[in-house]
């Protein structure tokens, strides 16, 4: 029996299929989106995906740059799969999981995956994308065992199933060594137990991006295991009275730094296996396996994960595209918003906390992966206006994050019960106040909001902090990417401002409005751009803005981050010399041309990722493309975000100019396509911009419909003429959040070229 | 302020002073008793103990015989203490432990220990046994850092009390590396949080005789902490983003494997911790903080912890000796059998099992460390008497480990939520059997002991019992030490076969019956001595019955393993020669010479161990004195065991000839000295021997009080004249535990030579 699949299913117009038939995750899985291409479901605990290489974060301590690629485990034009990991991050730039690596295979044990250039001397196959990607189900065709393998989810439960075309013994490979940015010693501990000849539990404790994290699981497999083997690859020097024992062959435990394992089922050539994990204990994983996948049946958890991200999807509505491509990038951006920030939590409610201790969750979904430096900017704000159930609980997650944080702070990157400290910023607080701002109704304790937003902005030893606490701005002979940090630290404690305002604590209110005013002491007048200074109070000497290497900035150089400050846009149009010469300075962002030289210093994205200077693959120019609303020229926004939507976005594996950072470039796609984007979340407005869609029909959770339409939409007609909100024209290219949930009809009126006096009511 | 203590405070006649002040746990702290002096209570589960030097398990893989002295962590001969450690065994030959060192210091930081060379090149100091050790209190002068440090504890909950001569600032060192036993990798991962400037929580997790082992604390300071610094010295080769900070310097958590603490108190001078543990998790260990220790007072602690000693000693009352030494070993050994298996379990009946996860205790109290090899014979027999409820528990303990196991066995050597398969036999069925056969009232789940039992007596993978199943004997070839095992297989089959007549199933009664007599089958005619047999049948060629190297026996040789039948005496006295050839046979065995070079190969003993060729050093001759009781010169067995009681104990930290054993040394003594013994465990008797004691009241849990005199006792009069139970005169060597439960009296008519028909009714 052989299967043989498409990359891709659709060949037809969009028309004719619903939402999630236009899902393909396979977008962004080659070069830098970062994307897996396996099952999941919306949030989902489990990511069961295929990895399709091995190599390590670093060999004998140092980096090896080519495992960058693998940050999600999989790269689409590798020619191998090693096997199916359970945990994976979408769109990251660094990582961490690849959890509890299983392989099908037939012939004699192989306990090594081998390398992509020799696959066959070891456990992996190659493969020819005889693959099939759907939201919540994945399958391919493993050339070399010949096995068809199936993968589908519930929440905390990965399914496989495996169809073998030989009629020799099958096995299958267990490996608890596999992960992604894996190194030597990254392993801490392994854990094994035969229970029975249906069931395996055991761990998996690891050191890496998440210092101290533990993955429990629970295996259950359809046919009995026969024969087993289990082998520490990195075996301890000492064994204790255990080397009394034959503890390869049929012995029921192992334990080890190195723990893998190799299980036989007889002759029977189909498999079902049910993976669940937890991040609190065995117990946990066997309870999580017990409630949502008591029994065998591919088929049946295959259906109930279609439903799922139906539902997910049911919030949009008849939308129509110009084309069935822009149908594929806006739904499988949409898909991609919903598997960033996943639940970790078991079934009872029990999750592991920062602390390391077991806390139970108490009215909320515990959730982890908060990539915040990315997210806060559109992918939240998406979140809180679409899904705001579950950004309230991202936001109690984050709450509790902060309850059990020794260092009294909100979590700047954290996963699976660790905060990994990786960017800048303390932008949680721009996520708690752009929902308290927009009055999320399932906010559970917005006043302890302000007292962890105030902690966290106030930890000293924290990135510089001090120093800004001291002088207004970090000096970088204090701490490297010194004007990045005194600009977002300066937009976060506007952000806190917004809340102590809402909250009636003018005090709080007025001391981080001044402290939001920062922005302006890192401008040089003289060149024009942010720009670092010393301890001395003096810029730093040497200075070029087109450079992100050591020159005080992150992820974007002082072309870019000179722009970061979207929460006082009017002041720093001002600061920068006035309407006419902000424009000129904007315009020559995208047009300039960034030589080479200066490209490769650019972390993260591919030559595609960018627009001129304008880098759109690295998240720091988000909001640029709608400053220009704040001009006289709002249509050069609408040019913009129209060119960065087809420039930047693909219906290909290659479709991501950079890595998606768990949603952010989808949550941006998402917005831009529909017609606003939040410019500074903690604001209630959104900028307006040309819509990509014709129309689309959106429902919203308080129950109301919000229908956009741009009927004239087209290719050309790109310009907004006038916005009408409910037939009533709108004289500003923005609109309220408030607004936005009384539903109702936002509708564009499109035309060929710039309407000068669009927003103009006249 | 200086103090000063004399290693042993008793200086007058021992009627002045009740039990616990006659306990010396300074006894076997030196040489081979591999008994610690430190704090600890009745069973419990902290042992907060001064530790004397690191030697490392291995070097590069390479055994260290040096350790072997070290595996209750101190030695009495060394001059300097490291620190002190909370978790020790009392009197094992195998360790593991010691964890969480903290040590009082002043100056500057000293990270590493030093050696016992050069103590000033490290935290640890030089002592001059300025000394104190009671039951649950022990008091030392440092003399480096010039602090007197006292020791008390909770069951789980150790508690310190430092007052330091200097006026310059003091600090402590925690060192989460310390252990004993340890070697390079031992340490798998720890975790430190300074949570408030009063409280530090963790774990450690380590890989040693105990595979998997988490030990979780709490440490709560009478003094706030003022600065503190926390160090791995270990560290991975992966950092993450935690390089970003100094997160050695006041930086609240630390993770790694290596990680030490320094903890800095500002000027204060007496300085008070209280350090709580669990197998649970750090939430365990604060809830046993809460408990057991809430607030800090040092002197409360240490008063409640002398209640419980008097509480566990109220069991035996008025006795009487005839010299201070006597009522010295006497009451030491009580002490000793009382902290041999320790509870491990939180105050909420909460404990980690051998499958790693957490259970509740329902209706009994949880205990980890069970030597059963060794303390099948007299400890646990001890403890079925005295403290039948103890007992009990951990029979369910045992059957929880049981339960738990995947290998679907009983304990073996099991401590920590880890078997360790330390030893050999699967003894734990007779625990099960002897209470069983003797009623105790206390026990669960008696039914389910006899599947537990029959289930470990036929697992095919441990030890040779596929061959043994096979063949009715281990051949040398198939497995190492195959006579020993043989032997211990088939008294161990008897003790199932007690339970399940007791139990009234026949066929399994009459199944073990049949496997008991597998002793039979190594026994060598032609030879006289038990002796290793090939898997072709015949017996090994080389057979040297003095040496225990490689000839089939381990921790004895044939000489003292021939007489290993306890469940079969008659017979195995038929089967050499009956009775007088077996008496002439006996007596050689205390009186031949065993040459040095033998004595090399006896494992375990200092040479005071040992009696002509009769090693009491080691368990497997503990019954061997007693076998006179069988033969027609039972006045032999009150000659043996009145030399043994004198020769093989003293009052002095030499005092042990071997290993305590987690009490069984200790247990044989008490029975010994109050002049029964349980020969064979499983069956209803005692042997009746001379007692050391001139009377004892002991108050039996039934609430009924027996009596023991012996009014002419003196060390001249060492041979029993006449028994009388109850009035009644006793015409056997032997007394049943039914007429021991009735209480009443037990008088002892003595004489200094044998009356060979004492037990002639005539």
């Amino acid at each position: 029996m052989r299967f043989f699949y498409c990359l891709f299913i659709l060949t037809t117009a969009y028309g004719q299929y619903r939402p999630i038939e236009h899902v393909r995750p396979l977008i962004g899985t080659q070069d830098a989106g970062h994307t897996y291409p396996g099952a999941t479901l919306p949030f989902g605990a489990i990511q069961l995906s295929p990895d399709t290489d091995t190599i390590p974060f670093a060999v004998n301590g140092r980096y090896q740059p080519d495992v960058y690629r693998y940050c999600a485990g999989y790269q689409y034009n590798d020619s191998s799969i090693v096997g199916f990991s359970h945990t994976h991050f979408s769109g990251t730039g660094h990582s961490d999981l690849g959890d509890i690596l299983i392989m099908p295979n037939t012939g004699p044990i192989q306990w090594n995956p081998g390398t992509s250039a020799e696959p066959q001397k070891g456990y992996r196959s190659k493969y020819s994308h005889q693959e099939i990607a759907n939201p919540g189900y994945y399958g391919v065709y493993l050339d070399e065992p010949k096995v068809f393998a199936e993968l589908t989810t519930t929440t905390r439960v990965g399914v496989h199933k495996y169809r073998f075309d030989a009629q020799e013994q099958t096995h299958l490979i267990l490996d608890l060594t596999h992960g992604i940015y894996n190194y030597e010693g990254k392993n801490v501990w392994c854990f094994l137990r035969v229970e029975n000849d249906t069931l395996i539990t055991g761990y998996k404790q690891t050191n890496g991006w998440g210092r101290t994290r533990t993955v429990y699981f629970a295996i259950a497999t359809s046919q009995p295991i026969s024969t087993y083997h289990i082998k520490d690859i990195r075996p301890s020097s000492y064994k204790g009275f255990w080397r009394k024992f034959d503890t390869e062959n049929n012995f029921a435990e192992g334990a080890g730094q190195g723990i893998k394992a190799a299980l036989f089922f007889g002759a029977a050539n189909t498999l079902e296996l049910r993976v669940a994990i937890s991040g609190v204990s065995i117990e946990g994983a066997l309870l999580n396996l017990k409630t949502e996948a008591p029994i065998s049946d591919f088929t049946a958890y295959q259906s109930l994960a279609q439903v799922q991200w139906e539902k997910a999807f049911s919030i949009v509505e008849n939308a129509e595209f110009l084309s069935l491509e822009d149908a594929v990038n806006f739904y499988t951006s949409w898909y991609h918003t919903l598997i960033g920030s996943t639940i970790y939590m078991d079934v009872d409610g029990k999750y592991r906390g920062l602390d390391q201790r077991i806390h139970q969750a108490d009215g909320f979904t515990n959730y982890t992966t908060f990539s915040l430096w990315d997210t806060y900017r559109a992918e939240h704000p998406f979140l809180n206006l679409f899904y705001p159930e579950q950004n309230a609980s991202m936001i109690e997650s984050m709450l509790q994050h902060y309850n059990q944080s020794v260092h009294h702070m909100l979590p700047i990157w954290s996963h699976y019960a660790n905060e990994n400290w990786c960017m800048i910023g303390y932008h949680a607080v721009s996520v708690l106040a752009d929902a308290v701002i927009k009055n999320n109704p399932y906010l559970k304790h917005t006043k302890r909001y302000l007292d962890a937003a105030h902690s966290t902005a106030n930890q000293r030893f924290y990135e510089g902090l001090g120093a800004y606490l001291d002088d207004g701005f970090v000096a970088e002979d204090v701490s490297g990417s010194s004007v990045s940090k005194t600009l977002e630290y300066a937009y976060d404690d506007w952000c806190i401002a917004q809340m102590a305002k809402k909250m009636n604590n003018d005090s709080l209110a007025s001391y981080y409005l001044k402290r939001s005013n920062n922005f302006k002491n890192v401008y040089d007048a003289g060149s024009g751009f942010m720009r670092p200074r010393m301890s001395s109070g003096a810029f730093k000497d040497s200075f070029d803005p087109l450079s992100t290497h050591d020159q005080g900035f992150i992820e974007g150089n002082a072309w870019n981050y000179s722009f970061y400050a979207p929460h006082a846009p009017y002041e720093l149009i001002k600061l920068m010399g006035g309407d006419q010469k902000f424009i000129t300075h904007l315009d020559s962002l995208f047009t300039m041309d960034l030589p080479d030289a200066y490209f490769a210093q650019t972390e993260d994205i591919m030559r595609e990722g960018i627009i001129g200077n304008y880098v759109h693959g690295n998240e720091p120019s988000h909001h640029i493309p709608y400053f220009y609303n704040f001009t006289s020229q709002p249509w050069k926004t609408q040019e913009k975000t129209r060119l960065i939507l087809k420039d930047q976005y693909g219906e290909t594996s290659t479709g991501m100019g950079g890595n998606d950072d768990c949603g952010q470039m989808s949550a941006w796609y998402i917005f831009s396509a529909l017609g606003f984007y939040p410019f500074a979340p903690g604001a209630t407005y959104y900028c307006l911009t040309s819509p990509l869609v014709k129309k689309a029909t959106l429902q919203l959770d308080n129950g109301k419909t919000l229908q956009i339409s741009a009927p004239e939409n087209s290719s050309k007609n790109i310009y907004i003429q006038r916005v009408f909100f409910n037939t009533k024209r709108l004289t500003s290219p923005f609109i309220e959040h408030e607004q936005l949930l009384m539903g109702g009809s936002l509708v564009f009126e499109m035309g060929p070229r710039p309407n000068k006096n669009a927003f103009q009511n006249k």
